[in-house]
C-alpha cells in the first residue's frame, strides 16, 4: 500500500444552498430526520440552479449537509439510546472530524430554486452541501 | 427565510484515512460499489483511531470519501444507464459541486488501524471522510 500524501489530506466544501427547518438548536431537533414530519426547505444558491434539473422525477433524495454547530474534535460518543461510549466512527454522532450530515428525505415539491422534503433532522440554516437520488438499488442492504 | 450568509458558505473536510482498492482509474472502477465484490481496506489515520472503538460491532456502514479526481464544475450529467441529461442532483454522477462519494458496504474485518470491506467503488488513494453504522431504520425507504 501506498503511504498517505499529507498534500492531499484537506479540501474545501462549498454550500449550495442552506436548509430551512422548524429546528432552531440541536435539542429542538429530532435525534433522527426519520423521525420527523415537518416540511422542510432546501433553499439552492442560484448559481448551482441549473444542477436541480429533474430532481423531481425521484421520490426520495440523499441529502447531504454541513452540521456547523458540531464539535470536530471528539473521537468518541454515547448515543442517547444506549448510554455506552463508542468511537465516533461506530455512531451517528453530529460530533465527529468531517461533520457531514446525512438524510434520505421524501421529495414534496419543488418551486423554482426551492425544494420541499419531509424527513430531515438539520437545525435551521444548515448549509446543504449536496443531493443526490436515492436508490433502493444502492442503497439498502438487508440486516 | 433568513437571506443566506456569504461568510459561511465553505468548510474544509480533512481526510481521516485512504481507501486502498484494486481500481486504479475512474473506467476500473464499478459503476456502483454494490456491483463489486473486490476486499477493499480503509487505512485510518493514526490520530483517528481512537474513534474506530466498536465499529466491528455493526454489519454494514456508510463510507463517506472524497473524489479527488472528479469535475466540480459540472451542473448537468448523463448516466451511462439511461443516456439522458439530468442536473447532477438529480444523478449519482462523480462530477459534482461537492464531490462526497457514499457507498454502503459490508464489514469484513479490523486489523488494527485497517479495516477490511465489500461493496466499495473508491480509486486506489481516495482520501476517506467519514464511517457511520448503517441502520436499515434510518436509511432505508420503501419504493
Amino acid at each position: 500500500m501506498h503511504p498517505i500524501t499529507p498534500a492531499m489530506n484537506s479540501f474545501i466544501v462549498r454550500a449550495i444552498g442552506i436548509i430551512h427547518s422548524p429546528y432552531l438548536s440541536r435539542d429542538d431537533a429530532p435525534r433522527q430526520g426519520r423521525f420527523s414530519d415537518a416540511l422542510v426547505t432546501l433553499e439552492i444558491l442560484p448559481e448551482y440552479c441549473e444542477g436541480l434539473q429533474d430532481v423531481e422525477q425521484e421520490p426520495h433524495h440523499i441529502v447531504l449537509y454541513w452540521l456547523d454547530r458540531s464539535d470536530r474534535n471528539k473521537l468518541k460518543a454515547i448515543p442517547p439510546h444506549t448510554g455506552i461510549e463508542h468511537g465516533v466512527f461506530a455512531t451517528r454522532s453530529p460530533d465527529r472530524p468531517n461533520p457531514i450530515g446525512i438524510c434520505i428525505v421524501e421529495f414534496v415539491r419543488r418551486e423554482g430554486n426551492l425544494l420541499f422534503v419531509r424527513g430531515l433532522d438539520a437545525i435551521d440554516g444548515t448549509p446543504l452541501l449536496d443531493i443526490k437520488p436515492y436508490s433502493a438499488d444502492l442503497d439498502w442492504v438487508q440486516q
